[in-house]
C-alpha cells in the first residue's frame, strides 16, 4: 500500500493561527504536533510502502521541516505550483505510484481531518484494502452522526451489510430537511474524501473520464536516482498551469463505472471551521474548550472556544464566542458564525495587509 | 491655591490593563498619557502654588516617574502606607498645606477621572474658589446626563441661580425611578469627588467632627528643608495604620455647618468600568471604539470596545463585548458587566496568580 496525502489546503477559516505559509494542516492547535503529523503518524501502523504528501510551493518547506523526523517509511513531497482542485493532484500522485509499482494500492487522505480512534480507523482502512483488489474504487463514507447541512453525503445501495456496498449517488450539501432524512434512511453517509483503490483502476478511470489531465501526467519522463521526482518538477511545473480545476468526486468519482462505500466510525471531523474545535477537543463543565491559555478565569460565561498563545484569559458573562489570540492578531467571532472568518481574510487581502495573511 | 490630587485607588475594574503596580490613574488608555498626567496638566492653567499627590507606597515609584516632567509648579508626592479611604487623605494634605500657608485654598481632585472640557473646568474651579473664599465646603456637583444608578447624588437647595447653591443632602446611589426623578428634578447633581475650600475651613470640621483624625495629623512634626516631607515619612508611617478608614462624604461633607454645590458641566466620566470608555473616546460608524489596535477588521459587529496590545483585531459578528488584550492576559466580558471585572481579580487573588494581578 501506497498513501497520498493532500495537504495543499489553505484554510483560511483558522485564521489568525491559520496564515498562507502555516495553513490549517499545519498549524499546531492539539498540544504540540500538527494535523498532518497526526495524519503520518495515523498512516505508519498501516505499514505503507512509501507515503506521499502533495502540497504547494509555498508550503513546500514546512511540510519538509515537520515530516523529516519520521523514519518509519520512505516520505516524497510533491509540490504544485498551481492549485487545481483535487484530480490533478490524484492523478500525478497515480502516476508516480504507477510508474514505480503498477500493482499498487492507494489510499489517499487529506492532511487536515481529526479522526479520534486511530485503531478503528486502521481497521477500515484494511477492509478497503480487500475491497480495492476487485479493480473497485473505494471511497470511506462516515456514517453520519447528526443532520450536518455541510457535507457532501454518498448514498450507498440498501445492501445486506457487507465491508463495502455499492455506491447509488453523490449527493450535494443538503438543506436541514434532506440532512435529516438521510440521517433516519440509514444508507447516507458523509463524504469524507478518503479514498482506497488499485492505481491501475484510478488510472483507467482518469483515462475514461478525463482524458487530457491523464495525458498530461501520463507524459512524465522519470528520472533514475530514488523515485526521479527531481527530474519531474520542472516538468510538473510546465504541465499544471494548463491543467483545469476539478475535484476527484465530479472529475471521476460520480460516473466511475465501480465505486463502493465503506462505513466507517472512527469519530471523524473535518474541522472545518473554529466552531468544529468542539467535537474534537474535550470542553470543561461550563462548555469552555481552552487551548493554549495559562489559565482560565470563568465569571458565568459558557459555549465558548478560547485559544490562548500562553495567556491568561477571562471571560465574564459571555456564551457561544470564539476567541483566538496570536502574537499579532486577535479574533473575536460569534460561534455559528465562524464560516465567516474567511471574509476576515479577504478583507485583509483587498486592503493589503499582507503580513496578516 | 494648592491642589491636592487623590491617586492611591487599585482600580480592578480596569484589569488586565490595570495592575496593582499601574491602576486605572497611572494607565495609558487615551494616546500617550495617563490620566494622572491628564489631571496634572488640568490644573496647571489654575496656576497652583503646589500640586500635592497623595498615593500609596506601592504606586509612588511610577506616580514619580510619570510627574517627574511637569515643570510649571512644584509638586509633591505623599504615599500612603495603607489605604484608608478619602477622609484621613484628605487631612493629612490639609495639614501639611496648612503649615506651611495657613490661608491657603484648596482643590481636591480625584486622579483617575476624565474632563472633555478643560477650559469649563478651569471657569468652574476659578468660581468655587471665590465661593470658598467665605469659608464654606465647595463641592463640584455635576449636572447629571441620565438617570445614572452608578453614583450617590448631591441635593441643592432650590435657589435662585447662583453659583453656589447649599446643599440640603447627600444621597446615596438611587435605584432607577429615583434617579430618573432626580433627573427631572433639577436641584440633584452627581458626587463627583471634587472639592475647594479653605484649609482652615477644612480642618475646622476635622476637628469638630474626626477629632481623632485631626489629632493624629495636628500631631505631626515639620522638618526644615523643602515642605519637611521626609522628616514626616516615619511619622505617617507610624500613625496611619491605627487610623479609622472613612470616606470624606460620610466623615465631614454629610453633617458639616456650611457645604454649598457649584453645578459643573464639562463633560465629565467616573470611568468607572471598561463600559464607560465610549463616554471618553469617539466610536466609529457601527459603534466600535478601537484602542492600541493595528486596525480594526469588522464584519457585522457593532457596540463594541477593543483594546488591542498593537495587534490586528477581527470581530465577527458580535456585539456589546469588552475585549481587552495585553501581553500576559486577554479579558473578554459582555459589555452590560463590566462591573464584574474586579470578579475577575478577585478570583486571581483567591488562587494566588500574583503575576496577573
Amino acid at each position: 500500500m501506497y498513501v497520498v496525502i493532500m495537504a495543499g489546503g489553505s484554510g483560511t477559516r483558522f485564521w489568525p493561527l491559520s496564515r498562507t505559509r502555516t495553513p490549517k494542516q499545519l498549524m499546531s492547535v492539539f498540544g504540540g504536533k500538527s494535523m498532518l503529523q497526526r495524519t503520518v503518524e495515523r498512516v505508519l501502523p498501516l505499514a505503507p510502502e512509501r507515503i506521499m504528501i502533495v502540497t504547494n510551493e509555498e508550503q513546500a518547506a514546512e511540510t519538509a521541516r515537520q515530516t523529516a523526523g519520521y523514519h518509519g517509511c520512505p516520505l516524497d513531497i510533491v509540490a504544485e505550483p498551481v492549485g487545481r482542485n483535487t484530480a490533478p493532484a490524484i492523478a500525478l500522485a497515480a502516476a508516480i505510484i504507477g510508474h514505480h509499482d503498477p500493482e499498487a494500492t492507494m489510499l489517499v487522505l487529506p492532511a487536515d481531518h481529526y479522526i479520534r480512534n486511530e485503531a478503528e480507523f486502521c481497521r477500515v482502512a484494511a477492509a478497503a484494502t480487500e475491497a480495492a483488489a476487485s479493480g473497485a474504487l473505494i471511497t470511506l463514507g462516515i456514517e453520519p452522526t447528526r443532520p450536518e447541512t455541510g457535507y457532501g453525503y454518498i448514498e450507498a445501495e440498501p445492501a445486506p451489510a457487507a465491508a463495502a456496498q455499492p455506491v447509488r449517488c453523490f449527493v450535494e450539501k443538503p438543506d436541514a430537511a434532506r440532512a435529516m432524512a438521510f440521517l433516519e434512511a440509514g444508507n447516507f453517509y458523509w463524504n469524507s474524501g478518503m479514498f482506497i483503490w488499485r492505481v491501475s483502476a484510478i488510472r483507467r478511470e482518469l483515462s475514461r473520464q478525463m482524458p487530457e489531465l491523464a495525458l498530461a501526467v501520463n507524459s512524465l519522463v522519470f528520472g533514475e536516482e530514488n523515485w526521479g521526482l527531481e527530474a519531474l518538477t520542472p516538468q510538473i511545473n510546465a504541465i499544471y498551469p494548463s491543467l483545469k480545476s476539478e475535484s476527484i468526486d465530479y472529475g471521476v468519482m460520480e460516473r466511475a463505472t465501480q465505486v463502493k462505500v465503506i462505513p466507517a466510525s472512527f469519530g471523524w471531523s473535518d474541522v472545518g471551521s473554529w466552531s468544529a474545535l468542539p467535537e474534537v477537543i474535550e470542553a470543561d463543565g461550563d462548555g469552555i474548550v481552552a487551548i493554549a491559555t495559562a489559565g482560565v478565569i470563568n465569571i458565568d460565561s459558557a459555549a465558548s472556544l478560547v485559544y490562548g498563545n500562553g495567556k491568561m484569559i477571562a471571560l465574564v458573562g459571555v456564551d457561544n464566542l470564539i476567541v483566538v489570540d496570536t502574537p499579532d492578531a486577535l479574533l473575536v467571532c460569534r460561534r455559528e458564525r465562524a464560516q465567516e472568518v474567511k471574509k476576515v481574510v479577504e478583507k485583509l487581502q483587498q486592503q493589503g495587509l499582507r503580513e496578516y495573511l
